[in-house]
């Protein structure tokens, strides 16, 4: 039972969830989660959580139906409230041009989002493991990632509760042994994901051979760059409320307040105000930064340019402004 | 000509070196550093400088006597001053237990910035490539380093500049070619770094297979954390300054203003005070950064902890303090 107290101590730590809790359990069937399920009852029991296990059926293989239907006894035997849900994976992957498993996350955490939002629960639980953590932070590293692709996925973060993290999918597999768990085989993932896979079985074995210790070293470095990009995050939303000047679809600041600020905080400034537009701020890599500091650091003292999504970057006498509206005499 | 003119721009756009300076170029004899003191040849008439050609005898192999006369003899037919040293790398690395590739870049670093010293230079010049570059960005990655390690070698640093930091390798081989340059098979360098060989010849190509684009992104993100590395650098430096309580031999600082800084700057903070006591923050681990975590966040009021080096943590009522001193009646 160390697994439930080391979660226990999580819990009692963080102070969360809250006695009472609705959470929504992620079970897709394999060892990992039907371990989190089992982890979780005594501290459910202990904390009364009020569980809702969550499968969703992605329709990408034969024995789909049957893992449903598994999961599905599996909540009735615990006397668990069981919700399932379809998504057409292959289709959405096709209609928004996405990797089937970029679809297939998608549409994962879109239909949990839903359940939780039903059932208003406290958070959702995921059974990522200490080894799905390397994975995900050398495949971030792999496509580019900065700070926060370094910090790889977080215990607890908008709504999403992995009290596996630090766990070995090892220990997991040790701990359905002892308590004889019956659990499918967890295929979808392993076929689902092609770059995953290349990392799970070639990168990280070279990689540890070079550095045996990787794995740890990379969760323990997570956390630092979890910490740093929090941060940066914080400051940077300071910095933005305190000088930012609001406007219909347009975000302001002062040339000589913004020209005093760090390079590094200019940008993400810029971004932030993007985001405070937008809603978002997909779609804009790092060609477009250096496009904006060519702006900002051009010799210039006016001058304007395109951004994506219809965004103009105008900069005049006094000000510096991402905006909706395409600058008049510029 | 276009790599000469691609650092005749480098140097306008960070107007350094100046005209008239002393440059020390290290070179091995090595295609690299054989084709980079060829590309300063037009810049140093063109700006006035003054170009010292310096070479360290490693002592590592029996051919290394040759490259060191052959280097001699092409300062030599260029017309510029040459500086020899030697240094026992062997000899130094089981006495200081550091691998040969450690010592034997202890020994370049400390031969080539005596060199700098004893002529006076602007500037140390390094040969390093974009494939250097790569290479020790996916090694220092490997190794545990943080955002400082991640932003890789720096173009202009604490008097060393390695203008080819942007350059393939390809591109100066080719360059080798074209001006019939005659240059030394670089073996140490390949011999002395069982790792870095491992990352060149295994860990590399396997990565670029899972990312073709990977050497680009790595040296785009080094930018990145370079620019953020200063930030936060500047960032703590400033704050510091602003909170740290001087004493003989220990720094503190108001518990009331401490506690209202970030966790991750707290942290930085307490390492800059161990390092501003003892002029460097050697010996200092994660684990160490840990463990003051704990005192600083524990409910005890007053409590103290040891350091490596000698040095103490100590909580009081009203401060946070670095100290050589053992706190008393603690």
């Amino acid at each position: 039972m160390e697994l439930v107290e080391s979660v226990r101590k999580q819990v009692a730590a963080n102070r969360f969830p809250p006695k009472g809790a609705i959470l929504v359990v992620a079970v897709s069937g394999g060892v990992d989660s039907v371990a989190l399920l089992h982890i979780l009852l005594p501290l459910a029991g202990h904390y009364s959580w009020r569980l809702v296990v969550a499968h969703l059926n992605h329709k990408l293989r034969q024995e789909a139906k049957r893992d449903a239907q598994f999961v599905e006894q599996l909540a009735q035997q615990l006397g668990l409230k069981f919700v399932g849900g379809t998504a057409e994976v292959r289709r959405e992957a096709k209609s928004c041009k996405l990797t089937l498993e970029e679809a297939g996350r998608t549409a994962r955490y879109r239909f949990l989002r839903r359940v939780a939002s039903r059932y208003r629960a406290a958070a959702i639980v995921m059974a990522h493991t200490a080894d799905d953590q390397a994975e995900t932070i050398v495949m971030n590293w792999l496509r580019g990632a900065a700070v926060r692709g370094l910090a790889g996925m977080r215990g607890l973060e908008r709504g999403i509760w992995r009290p596996l993290l630090g766990v070995e999918k090892r220990a997991l597999q040790r701990f359905a042994k002892e308590y004889k768990l019956a659990y499918r085989e967890d295929r979808s993932n392993r076929e689902l994901n092609y770059t995953r896979n290349q990392i799970r079985h070639q990168a990280l074995p070279l990689l540890e051979r070079i550095n045996p210790g990787l794995r740890n070293m990379l969760l323990r470095s997570a956390t630092t760059f979890a910490a740093l990009e929090d941060f940066v995050a914080q400051m940077v939303k300071d910095v933005f409320h305190k000088l930012a000047i609001k406007g219909r679809g347009r975000i302001s600041f002062h040339r000589a307040a913004f020209s005093k600020l760090h390079a590094f905080i200019q940008d993400e400034l810029l971004l932030y105000a993007i985001e405070y537009i937008l809603g978002s701020r997909q779609g804009f890599k790092k060609v477009h930064i250096s496009e904006m500091r060519r702006v900002v650091d051009s010799p210039k003292k006016v001058s304007s340019k395109q951004l994506p999504a219809k965004l103009f970057l105008i900069k005049t006498c006094d000000k510096i402004t991402i905006s909706r509206y395409r600058p008049k005499n510029l």
